[in-house]
């Protein structure tokens, strides 16, 4: 049975001021918290439906963590899912960065403001696909313990490694050797371009791109071409979006690995 | 001003009942509405906000067209948006049978059930980016008039031609020739695969993939490598989103084109 006082706890972490007061995050959904469970992050509490509990693979549950059953009824009042899953967790919020890669010796994504959770999660899930380890956002991008954005995951939270800061900072302190990558609608078409498997790799914000104060550390410039036929500049694609196109970038990146 | 009876009508075209009886559907905001206004689509009213009508290139709209000032009291009324734009537009739904692209010369995408607005937009989007001009859709892939889809598409609705057909009907009658690609969670590295630039090419659903009756017209099966480096079956990346997985594909054909 939930109590009162930890229903609203729980629903107070929807909002990152609590989460980032009590460093405390929501996973739902069996796949999610399963990879969570199976991942370094801790996870404090776990909440589910009899089903659940019966039906999960117990030897992955460590024997201290407190695993709660509760019904549909109060799964309802704390979920942030217009149809509940039957497990619901609480889990720590880390500190990323001691497992943050060398852009020196592999790719690492720079997220410049993006603002979609659906879009940062996706972003996610495909760094995770392409064996991106390392996210560094800028300060204003979306949350990443926003629960859209942990949803969209789709449970890649749990491998990437996603970290905060003033990217200005960190691109000012970067090797002159490393090669900052970036997409604009102008550029080298990537198609032919020589991609070297290292670096950074940076994304713009889904409505103005990379911003004027960071575009300047950009020393390859990138673009996907179109192919649409139509010839007129005011009737054609403007732009891919922003996980749509780091998804093709990555893709070009990571392909010439195997070739 | 609008009438009681024309908000009623306008809001009924939010339901796909109602826009197959009227055969009409409705597009908002400043892009989408002058990409149609520029397309072959038909548009029968439009309804803007003073500022609009005044700043807009009144060159692109037919004289014949009714162009309706009202108030942003009035547009809340009939928005889809969350935040209303100055502009709505009222669209005949065409017949795009007769634009369809021949899969013996071009490439074509086929949508085998894709169920969320979002994906859908999205899709038809990277369509256009990447000049496939005609997208087949199973009878149960969600509609393209629904107003989350128009949106989604951010123009390229103008552009694309979208028909629903029996997709099982319609791969019987391709001839032998013809390639049919299928990207599946196994099969032949895409990285490393010809790929004719022309043929079908086949996106299944979000959660279930390509269905077991559209498999089996599958010539060419091809997937896209997972670059993550944890090795657990249980710990690593499932798939990638169905429109991140169509884009990176449709990169895959069209750069082949311009090596």
């Amino acid at each position: 049975m939930l109590s009162k006082s930890k229903i609203s706890f729980i629903n107070s972490l929807k909002i990152k001021k609590y989460r980032d007061i009590h460093q405390q995050f929501i996973a739902e959904g069996s796949k999610l918290v399963m990879e969570l469970l199976r991942s370094s992050y801790v996870i404090k509490e776990v909440y589910a439906t009899a089903p659940w509990i019966i039906e999960s693979d117990q030897s992955i549950v460590p024997g201290t963590l407190p695993v709660y059953e509760i019904g549909d009824w109060e799964m309802a009042k704390i979920t942030c899912l217009s149809s509940p899953s039957p497990v619901f967790a609480l889990v720590e919020i880390p500190n990323p960065r001691k497992s943050m890669r060398d852009p020196g010796s592999d790719l690492v994504l720079i997220l410049d403001d993006i603002r979609d959770p659906g879009n940062m999660g996706t972003i996610i899930r495909i760094a995770d696909w392409f064996g991106i380890e390392t996210v560094i956002c800028s300060e204003n991008t979306v949350d990443l313990y926003n629960p859209k954005v942990v949803q969209a995951t789709m449970g890649s939270i749990a491998r990437v490694t996603v970290i905060y800061e003033n990217l200005e900072l960190f691109l000012q302190q970067l090797s002159d050797k490393i090669p900052v990558y970036g997409t604009f609608l102008g550029g080298e078409n990537i198609y032919g371009k020589n991609l070297d498997n290292k670096g950074v790799l940076i994304i713009g914000n889904e409505a103005y791109g990379i911003s004027r104060e960071i575009e300047k550390y950009v020393t390859e410039r990138l673009f996907i071409p179109s192919f649409c036929s139509f010839e007129s500049e005011d009737h054609k694609p403007d732009s891919l979006n922003a996980s749509v196109a780091t998804a093709v970038v990555c893709s070009e990146f990571r392909r010439r690995i195997i070739r």
